[in-house]
């Protein structure tokens, strides 16, 4: 993790807090699951894009900052809970902790799940401060519904489902991470700078840029982890991956074919970052910590 | 139904075919689900309030009644599709049809009324006409995201599923259908009064006190015809219902009392449609359509 994180993160577990504070009595079991869930969510990477990118443009300490941020961690944390459930991934744990479906039970998961994605586009919604704030609240509730819907998260999920146990060509698995996990990640680099006033359009270009190549250089090094941890702790070779077709970017295209696309995709954060005349430290070592964390 | 019924949902259902129509080819089960599972929703009742209460107001040929229309039914639809889930009502049939988990499968299913609700907002948030249009806009997606998330029909699902098998009494009863039935239904008046750029709060609280009779009319007259068709269908007592504890008007009120609160909440609602200095007869006719129909 990179330090400002933490800090970040405390912001973001203060607006969710308040939200699920604001909520009363009705049922508390669903809102209990929802918290559950939403502290399952762990490292705040997602809000930290969001808030990062909004300092960035000057607007970090805007109400919109913390609701964006909140926001898309609503997205995240309730597309885990869904993942998580008997019918999809059927996880019993998650980060050591069991799954809210494990936690609760199976209804309540999936209410959870759907409460929180709504909550998303509550919290996006509240009180807009003036005719400027509306119009980005209402352009940031789109781009988060892109970002999710059909379009982005829950078709990459549907795309990944689909080519479960089969080979696929790089182009599939590129498809699949662009969608399952691209798509949010670039929603909340875009969020964070849409919370600016002053954004122009070049801007919000060289950010997505960032964002993309970031969305799928993580996904990249979680294959190369998963391979290298393996060898490390548990002894598997690199070659039962190949021989169990799995579908990742070792396998397709090699180890050291894997690091040089993950060391070229950090590249193509850089040079989109160079393109903004600002300071962008916060933004590279985020992109540095993606390919050379070794967990 | 009354008769202009089939125009509101013959222009809902043009919104939500374009709106299918714009997804690519990345995962085709996913969207052929989500078109099923709308095409299931049956009678367009929640879309025709909004077109009804927005024309009262001179605004039903806009663009942005289409958009709530459609927003309405995509909830109304996802929430449908997830409380068939064997996990939930465990229901294998709807209108006849095979459920969306059984025409598909439940990973699919889940999916499909995940995006089905993102899609409700997204369609909300896409080309606002000008700056009054995206302050109506952000509005509509504040007050359909409070009824669908916590605070309304998830809230009420999860109360609703606390309380199942157990006698509760009346109170507990109405709190669940405003919750679990009525929010929504609240949220289609109100969003179709929203259209209109003029509308004033006095109008919004009289169709909201419109909404809210009718919405838990139609929960009472539902109980009733639960047990007056069995009676004729079946041959079922009345006294079965009672005996078994089931949580319904007739159960907690005698038929009768029953038949009394229906004919209460139609006068409070044509009381409610009184205050307005409108030709209210579509309105009108579907609050008798609530209380009168007999199937």
């Amino acid at each position: 993790m990179i330090p400002i994180q933490q800090h970040y993160a405390r912001r973001t577990d203060d607006t969710l807090r308040r939200a699920i504070a604001r909520f009363d009595r009705l049922a508390p079991e669903l809102r209990e699951a929802m918290e559950y869930g939403l502290m399952q969510g762990g490292k705040r990477v997602r809000p930290m894009l969001v808030y990062a990118s909004a300092d960035l443009l000057g607007a970090g300490q805007s109400p919109v900052a913390d609701a964006a941020a909140a926001a898309v961690e609503c997205i995240h944390a309730y597309s885990l809970i869904h993942d998580d459930l008997p019918a999809m991934d059927d996880d019993d744990l998650r980060r050591g902790q069991p799954t809210v479906h494990k936690a609760f039970d199976e209804a309540t998961a999936i209410l959870a799940g759907d409460a929180l994605q709504t909550l998303a586009f509550e919290l996006l919604a509240e009180q807009p401060e003036n005719a400027a704030d509306t119009g980005r609240r209402l352009r940031m509730v789109q781009e988060l519904a892109r970002a999710s819907g059909y379009g982005g998260m829950c078709g990459g999920q549907a795309l990944d489902i689909r080519h479960e146990g089969k080979a696929i060509d790089r182009e599939t698995l590129e498809r699949i991470h662009r969608h399952k996990t691209g798509a949010l990640i670039r929603a909340a680099v875009r969020l964070g700078a849409l919370c600016s006033p002053t954004l122009q359009e070049a801007e919000l270009a060289a950010l997505s840029r960032y964002a993309e190549a970031i969305g799928l250089a993580f996904q990249v090094q979680d294959d190369i982890l998963d391979i290298t941890a393996d060898t490390a702790t548990l002894g598997k070779t690199q070659g039962k991956d190949l021989v169990q077709q799995k579908s990742t970017y070792p396998a397709l295209l090699g180890l050291d074919g894997a690091r040089r696309l993950a060391e070229s995709l950090y590249q193509d954060a850089l040079a989109a970052l160079a393109e903004l005349p600002y300071p962008t430290h916060t933004l590279e070592a985020f992109a540095r910590y993606i390919v050379k964390r070794e967990y």
